[in-house]
């Protein structure tokens, strides 16, 4: 049985955002249960004489690399698969856990070598700028954000605007008028994010912001910029629960100075946070701020993917940023957690209010 | 929950078969339905410091590739592709279809376009000599052999051996026997297989026999050689019953002449078996002449990894030799077909009846 909407999905990947032609090799990486996007994924490239380098992760597979890994195999990526992301052209990412807490148990210091192992792969693909990331909704998803699976379905295409009859036009139209929220945050040296148990300021001075919709995650939904990397200052509560290589982390929050995370606490995960905050140089630092444009996404679902994305958030990275953004931090850890601004935040550029509790002022992202 | 016999199996897979240790890149590829085993492997591989690079193939792609696939992917093996296969050390596949019949309606013409165009990177894989066949039971296999899926599951791990306390050892017994009758037919210059509707002689001087247990696949049990080319003189009837790239093959007659098939026919499938024939120079000459060994496999089940292991069935290939056998003959193709001797066979070295009613005379491989 077909749903038509992931044959637009897949399209909307391979067309727009990793534009894969004749002859060029993309790589299709995801979980065996997002087996129906990835088939249709697949047509999609052949139809258009690309090649399609199926990559599937069959579900269990990091646990068992956990439990059996020795220290060789935390030394570097494997040089076959280093070689096929050195030889590829475009990249389409699939989420789809068959369970969303398998890691739970793991040591968060081997994650993090893992992450250190592979990092320089993962610089070459963000490189190479064609790569996307997408989701499948799978009953794990929906679990864990207390949803039925049909239901958890028709979020997540409302979400990539995939009920919309040209979900490409749709996405053009978002493109716009994120465009003009861009411009202006670029025009601005300093943002200040004030909320809940928040007010902190961070420099944006001669960085450039980007206008993210379908480019390199589906659903996009975000401007986002590297702050100055020594600019930050205050203290940022974050109260969207998330979960984390399989752990639950909510109520993070933290307090910087010149850029610097100082202090740290949060509601739960704590010692996760911690162990990230202790992963390299980089990692208390800020890679990104991003502001959430998405108000086709009803609530928060543990999934970074969606949250970041939630119309009336902003969200901050800790560890590495993306180059073409102009910020400069270098880490293995590229860490979003999201602060919630419906309930009395406010947003400025150079004292400028932008959004109020939630609601731009000036622009207008609604959905009708 | 585990099944024990999985881990024999990867034991032997891994320590036996390749052989693959540490720092060593192993290919693990096999269908998703192969799941258990597929971890299995992975997990040992990872136990003796090898690297595990799994290639899963989720079910269905092979007739959306058949279905959009355009010229240029029929030119040449993904780049990618056949570099992942240039640098592994190791290779272990596993056969586990969701569907054995899902490609009965796709032209020969373009199975035939993909062996070729996969060719070079076979050659390369078969040149390693690191390599080993094996398969995963799964509801497809045991309803194409009219079983149940447990009682084809353990149909499967009785043929492997793997009811052993110690597989390998029982693996290791085989093969003194199995070396016993290889070296009285490498001593041979001519094997004549004679049963119903069949009368075929064969050169095999100066060819070397291989004895096959569980360097190549899992079962292994027989021993094999490439014939000399111009050879096989004579008519043969194939009279078990096969599933070859998803479509019923069966009674297929040849009549060889100075080693080139110049007459066939086939009660099903004569249309496959023809354009199978004509695919290249090599196709209508013999690659292989096997000798199955196995007593512990009750009957056919259309399976030819199976099938050709049978006590009492000979099997000759069409197309490519395997180089270590001393045989030359090249074809993109490599198709076994196999003869039963129970009822009435015989079979000769240079004269010497060796096997007589499918039993062998002074070989002992019966099942105890």
């Amino acid at each position: 049985m077909k749903d038509e909407r992931l044959e637009k999905l897949a399209r909307v990947l391979v067309d727009f955002s990793v534009k894969a032609g004749e002859g060029e090799q993309a790589i299709i990486s995801g979980g065996a249960a997002a087996e129906p996007l990835i088939k249709a994924i697949y047509a999609r490239l052949l139809q258009n004489g690309a090649i399609p380098i199926p990559q599937v992760q069959l579900s269990g597979m990091q646990e068992l690399f956990f439990e059996h890994a020795q220290d060789i195999h935390y030394q570097k990526t494997p040089p076959v698969v280093r070689s096929m992301y050195e030889q590829a052209d475009a990249f389409i990412s699939v989420m789809a856990p068959h369970n969303t807490r398998a890691l739970a148990g793991v040591d968060p210091g081997r994650q993090q070598a893992l992450g250190k192992r592979d990092k320089a792969m993962m610089d070459l693909v963000l490189g190479k700028d064609r790569w996307v990331l997408t989701l499948f909704p799978t009953a794990a998803l929906a679990q864990e954000s207390d949803m039925g699976l049909e239901e958890y379905e028709e979020f997540v295409f409302e979400a990539m605007g995939l009920n919309h009859e040209d979900p490409v036009r749709y996405w053009q139209e978002k493109s716009e008028e994120q465009g003009r929220l861009a411009e202006r945050l670029e025009a601005a040296r300093e943002v200040r994010i004030v909320g809940p148990e928040t007010d902190l300021t961070l420099s944006v001075e001669g960085r450039k912001f980007l206008n993210s919709t379908v480019e390199h995650n589906l659903p996009g939904s975000e401007v986002f910029t590297g702050p100055v990397e020594d600019s930050a200052n205050g203290t940022v509560y974050f109260g969207v629960p998330a979960t984390v290589s399989g752990r639950d982390v909510s109520g993070v929050r933290l307090r910087f100075e010149d850029g610097k995370v100082v202090e740290a606490g949060a509601e739960k995960g704590e010692e996760y946070l911690n162990a990230m905050l202790d992963a390299d140089a980089g990692a208390r630092y800020l890679g990104e701020l991003g502001i959430g444009t998405n108000y086709g996404i009803p609530r928060a679902t543990r999934n970074i993917l969606f949250d970041e994305k939630l119309g009336g958030t902003v969200h901050l990275a800790l560890g590495r940023s993306y180059e073409e953004t102009g910020g400069q931090n270098e880490s293995s850890v590229h860490w979003d957690l999201i602060c919630d601004l419906h309930d009395g935040g406010e947003l400025y550029a150079d004292g400028e209010l932008i959004q109020k509790n939630g609601e731009f002022i000036g622009y207008d992202f609604e959905e009708r």
